[in-house]
């Protein structure tokens, strides 16, 4: 059994703070990091490149050269080991001349999974899995979801007040969370394939739902897909939320499909149920997609319809320290409960704060780890 | 200018953990720590005693023994310069020879303010004051709000869920916060001099609000006095809250008072204004009480009473991980809001995780120090 050293868990910490870096751009593809460590030293570095170009392992030992023989390479994600748009990072590494490989989480993609690692094992490379692994799973939770379950990790964001409401009866929320948290919120949503939300919040708010300031300075980068459940096609073609670069309307209404499609909109016709879309067939919709991460941005309605499909992975609260008091809208619109045993309850993967508001970061389930397979066979 | 070490600043951590021992059992006088310390070593080390017992400096000296002189003594609140039920320690840390006096916050009680200062001075005792006064004045918090605006400093304790129920439709509240939490609760009981609740909680969860177990261990201490708003005089005799060793029954019934008054039962009559009792008349009772902290544990719309009233100062909200859903209670029945810029707003003191919840201290005034000045003109 190889052995792990608190100087393993230091470099993969690099690796992953390497990952970090292309969290915004990487999609559908993961954002892996990769170090390059010799004699106690980082001799190169790299993250996932934009897909169709280098992935982390090749861009850090471009960034090493020579430098690479005998290195260990720490790598978030198990290296590849088929053509895909770019040769195989395992025999990269191979050629490369490392000596060792420490890896965080496996991949689960069928073309890849085990693969890799028998084929640099077999050229002698020492390799140590399991690195990390759970920091590596929450980081990649998008796209090992979609490997794993056929479907996106799925976010509900949500701004309420101390007692969990999202506006005044009169509809008025701006602002109930401060600057600072409404910046952080411009992250969430540019790591996202896609934001998600409803006609109602369209109509109420007209917001546009796409990252406009990053890190305090103007995104021009990718934007994520802007997906709109309006089942009787009852938005506004004015509305701000048209002028994103990507959008998709779903509907049941197939009488006026004229008045909004357009190059950039896609309308799609789903069935309904009652008097709205079938969830079943919005979420399958968002699975059919190659998207990662989707962030669902909307009112309590669809916020607890969401909840219901037992599909939310994960939800991204921002609470601020103020009473909106009796008869604001609530932020889950869920059905009177009989038994307490019976509430939704979470895990608190993490709640810090964000100006003067408080961040909780909720999840459905104990871990997303569940995800993977962290340790070879 | 006298100067500030950082060893001034460890020393008064040290004197303010040692004051923190005192908080369950000094009450009406302050909790206060001292510590003595010689070339860098503590020599000393004591805590206010129970009312008429020996104060911090006292029971620091008696352990310095003749190691106090040319000590310099740590002390969070100004040391008393009054003959009152224990002789003035000013007298006493001259006599003891110490050669310097650190002080974190002054003491506001008109009959020591600046007077033990001056005499330990004319002593040709260098003095400090203003260490870590922000710090002793929140933990003096109760004091000082006595002293200086003659009334208790008053706390609601609030245990809700993410959604900010407090129950669900039928009444059901068993348990929505998790086991740290409720033990959590415990401290706080322990050191107010009075627990609030109203008759509707009575009623509703025959609550009794007393310190059972602190730090794991049984409680034969302290316990607070309970007091009950009970305007009409609804409460059942047998209610366990009755069996509390020191109650006090707020009423505007005065037809029946015979049934429930005995010896550890005291029934005081207050105006009442509509339905409910003056809430005027009820904080003008609370503050002529030698009462230093007074924690209010209610529902809704007594909670929303107090909020109204503009006494409340700190609230301690448990929030539970959970959805209790639409319908639920809300934890405060404050009026409806015309617009966003009238609501309530807080600030975070803190906010940490007790078991699976989060704990948050909210206060309404941005400094608690505001209770008192922290230096000598």
């Amino acid at each position: 059994m190889p052995e792990v050293t608190a100087a393993d868990i230091a470099w993969m910490q690099e690796a992953l703070a390497e990952a970090d870096k292309g969290i915004y751009i990487t999609t559908p593809n993961p954002s892996v990091g990769c170090v390059l460590v010799k004699e106690g030293e980082v001799v190169g570095r790299g993250h996932t490149q934009p897909a169709g170009q280098a992935h982390a392992e090749v861009m850090a030992l471009r960034s090493a050269g020579a430098l690479s023989v005998g290195a260990t390479a720490y790598v978030t994600l198990e290296p590849c080991s088929h053509f895909g748009r770019t040769p195989p990072c395992a025999d990269a590494l191979i050629r490369a001349g490392i000596s060792r490989l420490v890896v965080a989480a496996l991949d689960p993609n069928p073309l890849v999974s085990g693969q890799g690692l028998d084929r640099i094992k077999a050229a002698g490379i020492e390799v140590v899995t399991g690195v990390l692994a759970d920091a590596a799973t929450y980081q990649l939770r998008g796209f090992l979801s979609r490997m794993t379950r056929h479907r996106p990790w799925l976010r509900l964001k949500i701004a309420a007040s101390l007692d969990g409401k999202t506006a005044l009866a009169n509809g008025d929320s701006k602002w109930i969370t401060g600057n600072a948290s409404r910046s952080d919120v411009q992250h969430w949503r540019a790591r996202s394939c896609a934001m998600v939300t409803g006609i109602g919040t369209v109509i109420a708010d007209d917001p546009q739902l796409n990252v406009r300031i990053l890190n305090g300075e103007d995104w021009h980068g990718r934007q994520p897909v802007t997906v709109i459940l309006d089942t009787d096609l009852k938005i506004s073609p004015n509305a701000k939320i048209l002028k994103n670069p990507q959008v998709v309307v779903l509907t049941a209404n197939t009488a006026q499909l004229q008045t909004i499609a357009s190059d950039h909109i896609q309308v799609v016709v789903l069935p309904r149920e009652g008097h709205h879309l079938s969830m079943r067939a919005v979420l399958d919709f968002l699975s059919s997609q190659s998207w990662n991460e989707v962030t669902v941005e909307a009112g309590a309605i669809l916020n607890a319809a969401f909840l219901d499909s037992g599909m939310v992975d994960e939800i991204i609260l921002y609470q601020a320290p103020k009473l909106l008091g009796t008869g604001g809208r609530e932020m889950i619109a869920s059905k009177p409960l009989q038994n307490l045993a019976s509430a939704t309850t979470f895990v608190v993967k993490d709640c810090q704060p964000v100006g003067e508001d408080m961040r909780w970061i909720l999840h459905t389930q104990p871990k997303p780890s569940a995800l993977v397979q962290t340790e070879v066979e």
